[in-house]
């Protein structure tokens, strides 16, 4: 028998256990979306660096417009126009004004900008203004968006492209960024056959390795296929040691369990320390943890759908941890179809499609005799139900992890 | 002034004007998360293609363990063991069992398999049953997960994880997939330089080009970058004009208002038919949709804010309609934590960022007095009030749009 840690104990030890790498490297701006941001990013000049109008309009002193009305404009004198992308010397007396288009500078004499749309250029030399303005009226001033010292985005975040637009504001062009983990994968099991061969009688495609390298992916993690090894607890052994020289973790899918022929537990000791083999987690029971050093070995699980749900709850988050990366879960309310048991004593990590009744959010748990791949493909997502939780009303309200 | 057309025109559109464009490669199996489903994909075969037991056990006929007990155990003769990944043609007569590990065939002659928990191995050819089992049990049957012709993934979906090893389960190595859509893009602004460079009087760097690559890449589009132009309509034309030539779809951004020296109308209308000029919607009001046969033309407002919102909202479902993708749009409901005005008979887009009091998600609108990059960066996704609604109290239910 497993002795099985919860689900609380395995994230207290991967914490423990495990450092970030702090390898860094200095992405172009172009190939920086999606990636981790490896440091604290500053301003470090102003943003804009001039007072700029935000209205195609005149620029000119608030003051020489209060009272105007329709009836009474104001009449100003054209002293010039500011052009787009250039420095403005302009001297704008009392009285006078300026043409300025959108984004333009503003000349130091002024302190506001008019719409076009309240104004009329008589043509001869002056403007009339139909409606007071208030000193700052339309206006970004220097350093409006960002001031020398800001803090713009934190290290950690997965840069979107949003962040990537603030990082040209600003003219970081070469990104602090964290290397890429190397993975290496494994996957044993005398029954299994690489997904473009025919399985033979006995036999089935093996998922996981396509399925895992996937999910290493979908992190930024680069995935190194070891490929499928045979129940061969030497050759098994040799084959992670390689993985384990060249990565910077190895996840083992297969032979996890505790009977004699499951050798995964056997090889991580024999090549790391053993955290610990069992998680009170339904699927996902014999999951693996080792280290290394600073590098992990996991062993997953054959079964793809305890092995994808492992992968999800457990394995990114050590993969963040390792790389430094505030992991995002995109989690959306809704209520649950039907009740639920749960298993008492496990955490229970249930797939569900979302479907939507009367503009309500349903949850809707997929229900198998056993964890099928089809039916993972069906799922929009799941839901845990804690292990000290019984179960769940029809109608509770839960949370569902988009996956 | 701009005739501007509702959102729901400018959907509507979107449907109408442009098709989805046919075009399909074959992915390797490695290589196809993330793109887009371009074929239903059905099974072929059974998966599993054999009846499997889900636990380690005797594989036995389940009528010879009725009644049976943990005082009053069935003996039965152990006739042999199921090796993985081998057919078997083991004869299991009645009142006999195998051997049989987890994901082993079960021989023809049995209908269930009994956990080794609740089983004795008395070491003498003969094996002692404890608890009664029924036909069926922890068996998976052939088909069950997959039989020739059940649908497995429908064609647009974006292929994840688990539809990898969905893919993988039943031998589809080369998988047929959307060709990358093309998208030109043009950045035109006196004032602008690129990110690499430090601004002179009057210039400020530009945000959209770097930014709108990143979008378009995260939704698997490619990008293809014609720089930065200056405000000359000859130039701008040209360049639009090669960019359509040798791409899907062209987006211009800047130069996209009704002045005299916003010249991108007058550069799609000289490309190819104008769908419309203004949409109502804040920020991005001055929007530009036009075709070249089945080619967009999209004039996008200078200012990155409106820029980046545009995109989300608009131009990400017209390059989805053009891929033949369902594009999946993350929300999270929550409570606003301020009242919100809104502009009447604009759809208004406000950033938000998500905040957890008291176990509620509150979407906190980013205020700013015009939209700056900093705040963007900021925002953990934005909500949208319709132009209909005059506004939103503190407290309303809202869906924040994760982006």
């Amino acid at each position: 028998m497993l002795q099985v840690k919860t689900p609380e104990e395995v994230f207290r030890l991967i914490e423990e256990e495990f450092q970030p790498k702090e390898r860094v490297m200095h992405s172009p701006l172009d190939f920086a979306q999606g990636r981790i941001l490896a440091e604290d990013i500053l301003a470090e000049e102003y943003v804009p660096d001039f007072d700029r109008s935000t209205v195609d309009g005149y620029a000119l002193r608030a003051a020489d417009t209060f009272g105007c009305s329709d009836a009474l404009p104001a009449i100003l004198n054209l002293v010039g126009e500011v052009k787009m992308g250039e420095g403005t010397e302009i001297a704008v007396p009392r009285g006078a004004c300026v043409y300025v288009p959108t984004g333009g500078r503003i000349p130091a004499d002024c302190d506001c900008a008019v719409m076009l749309e309240y104004t009329e250029d008589y043509g001869d030399g002056t403007v009339g203004i139909f409606k007071a303005a208030a000193p700052g009226q339309n206006l970004i001033f220097r350093g409006d968006d960002l001031r020398p010292g800001k803090l713009l985005l934190r290290a950690g975040r997965v840069l979107r492209p949003q962040d990537v637009g603030a990082l040209a504001a600003i003219g970081k062009t070469e990104v602090p960024v964290r290397l890429d983990l190397t993975v290496g994968v494994l996957s044993t099991g005398d029954e299994l056959v690489p997904a473009d061969q025919k399985p033979g009688p006995g036999q089935v495609r093996d998922v996981n390795l396509p399925m895992l390298k996937a999910l290493l992916r979908s992190v930024g993690a680069v995935p190194v296929d070891f490929g499928i090894v045979k129940d061969d607890e030497a050759l098994l052994r040799e084959k992670t040691a390689l993985a384990l020289s060249c990565c910077d973790g190895v996840i083992l899918s297969g032979g996890s369990s505790a009977g004699v022929k499951d050798a995964a537990c056997r090889v991580i000791e024999s090549l790391g320390e053993l955290l610990f083999h069992g998680i009170a987690v339904k699927p996902g029971k014999p999951t693996i943890l080792g280290r290394a050093g600073n590098k992990p070995l996991i062993g997953l699980p054959g079964h793809p759908v305890a092995a994808y749900y492992v992968t999800q709850v457990f394995v990114l988050p050590l993969l963040a941890r390792l790389s430094g990366q505030s992991l995002r879960r995109d989690r959306v309310k809704a209520s649950l179809s039907e009740s639920l048991n749960a298993n008492h004593g496990r955490m229970q990590i249930t797939p569900c499609r979302l479907e939507t009744a009367d503009g309500k959010t349903l949850a809707v748990p997929i229900r198998t005799k056993s964890g099928l791949i089809s039916r993972l493909a069906e799922a929009d997502g799941y839901l845990i139900i804690d292990r000290d939780c019984e179960g769940l009303e029809q109608g509770a309200a839960v949370e569902v992890y988009l996956s």
